[in-house]
């Protein structure tokens, strides 16, 4: 049956409201507008950032919204004025968009895109556009994604095209925690070759700054987690030493200062906490240290004082690992095609659709690292 | 008459105790030990960390103290030991050491030299084997120089040699002001071509980043201060815009965003104040700005949010303006001997050393921008 032109009815989980479960209903998807891009979600995993949304409040007036924007598909169908992709394409949604064309997107000084910020559909506070809707009601799309749903519609410019014979079950996770993990490393913190780095947090993203860092050739990568059941996991991905701060009585930064005769030359935040952003930094060498701020948090401040830069060290921090989206998530998933990059040891879970909550428990509890939903058969 | 080997005796302006005025006394000076270098200071100026240590407590217990570190002068003797100096070589003293041998003198990664930490004598705190003495009492080194004296004893590795045509009452401003302001914006920014920059703060520091961002061929370079008096001084440098923030009912990173149309790409923080440091990060552009904070505070904590640095901002420090001590001076009152960077136009005072107290005054009032303090006739 073609579908192109019609309003779609698909299942999608619906947020109603904040603090309280998703719930699956049938949602309708408006077909795509000019240079709009209907996809059909094969699979898409749960990230922190949803949880955030859900329950920390990030846009408490945000709601009713479908959730979820790491994820992968097909194209369904194209609005007018769509060049870059065609039905049947595979292709991942990007939750800051690459439009090629402003002043950002030209220089190679960032991966911010000016569309991202000005224009609607950025964050689930823009619903102006949204195309999809229940029961006679908008609903807000998350990120310009939606991706807890077996079919939404992004801009072009919120779309990445990718290998053809990608696996989707597998590559969904490029749209946002590998490359934000694995670019903080390769990109932001530019890691050198046989130096010693810190890792704070070991979830997908923590995992794939470990990844990062040993690509770029660290010698030495310590992983630091309260959760010492995150170990194992770690090493795989190239982990050399294991930290538990609940294991020692000084402060993390002491003991990482200790282990490397004077701190690391990188470190990465992987969680999003105030604390844990300062014994990043304190966890550097002084004199030419990188910190990088990963995890993300609207809410908390971070403080120190002009002495722990002064000597040499640098902070900084990295949205979707200073990828520009398309470009990078596109070349992830080659360099994944290739078997240079491990993404199926990040999944720990697969699941349908209807399990979201199961899912976002699981995430909660910290007893995943990636559970990945089949929302329609590949 | 020959001095070597001797005890000097001379005229020097000791602090006997923390917020009281310095007082100029005979004190003696002993002969240089091994890899130490007595030289007569022939020019010495104020800078506000000497101030700092009078008056804001650096270090409460560092008394009886001979302060001073921004100076020039000739080579009296050499201790054993010493290869690189003669007596009659023209020098800076320097604050921070380059020992050349260490793994931070050996990376081009950073200035910093760990006989400069580990080592006695970096600053006031290390009166052990201070040469000078008072009333048969030792008198502490302020940061391993005390320059505040006709004579002094530094270790080789706290020296420049410069110029032999070299201006003494002029260059002297290079082993501190100077190098710190100039090298923030070329060394540590790294301020690029065709760029917009922000300075916080148009004390000497500020002046010589202004000169800094326009050698590095910035267009707009936005002079920033509460202080009007100060804006053609800084005119002279190179700075285009002129903002004191008085003016302004809106918070002046609100101001700043909006002269450039979304932030500068580069601040420099040159007052030594939290909410500047602030301020100055907020100035820059999400996407790729760079804040250096130069301005030197040790109790002052600043702080912000993750997600002012997630979108691309670097926030970095910089001591000495990231120059390695002796290479830099060197190369700077090369600099000046070629005429490429401008020296005596931060000059607005000439005294002589009995007049310190009043130089002191100059600067706590901000009346000035350097008052050279001639001590020994060239």
């Amino acid at each position: 049956m073609d579908t192109a032109g019609q309003v779609i009815k698909c299942k999608a989980a619906v947020a109603w409201e904040p603090n309280k479960p998703m719930v699956i209903e049938e949602i309708e998807v408006a077909p795509p507008q000019a240079n709009e891009v209907r996809v059909k979600i094969v699979a898409t995993a749960v990230c922190h950032t949803d949880l955030y949304h859900l329950y920390e409040g990030m846009h408490k007036d945000g709601f009713p919204v479908v959730l979820g924007h790491e994820a992968a598909g097909i194209v369904e169908s194209v609005g007018p004025g769509v060049t870059e992709f065609n039905p049947g394409d595979k292709v991942i949604p990007l939750f800051i968009a690459q439009c090629r064309e402003c002043h950002f997107c030209k220089s190679s000084k960032t991966n911010q895109c000016v569309k991202a910020w000005t224009e609607v559909r950025m964050d689930a506070m823009s619903p102006l556009d949204s195309r999809l809707s229940c029961k006679g009601k908008k609903i807000y799309q998350f990120s310009g994604t939606s991706t807890f749903s077996e079919y939404t519609v992004v801009r072009q410019i919120n779309l990445a095209k990718i290998h053809p014979d990608a696996p989707l079950d597998k590559v969904c996770l490029i749209g946002c925690g590998i490359c934000t993990g694995y670019g903080s490393a390769v990109n932001t913190a530019k890691v050198e070759e046989g130096s010693s780095c810190a890792v704070f947090g070991l979830g997908a993203v923590g995992l794939a700054a470990v990844m990062g860092c040993k690509a770029a050739g660290a010698k030495r990568i310590i992983a630091v987690d309260t959760n010492p059941e995150k170990f194992d996991k770690a090493k795989i991905f190239g982990a050399t030493d294991f930290v538990n701060p609940k294991d020692h009585s000084k402060p993390i930064e002491e003991v990482l200062v200790e282990m490397t005769n004077g701190g690391v030359d990188f470190s990465l935040e992987c969680v999003g906490n105030a604390a844990v952003v300062e014994s990043a930094l304190h966890s550097t060498v002084p004199a030419w240290g990188v910190s990088v701020i990963v995890g993300y948090s609207l809410i908390q401040k971070f403080s120190a004082r002009p002495g722990d830069l002064i000597p040499g060290r640098t902070w900084k921090g990295a949205l979707f690992g200073g990828f520009k989206s398309k470009d990078g998530v596109a070349e992830m998933v080659q360099r994944y095609m290739d078997k240079k990059i491990m993404v199926d040891e990040f999944i720990t879970h697969n699941m349908g659709l209807d399990q979201i909550m199961e899912a976002v428990d699981l995430m909660r509890k910290a007893k995943c690292v990636r559970a990945v939903l089949k929302t329609s058969p590949q």
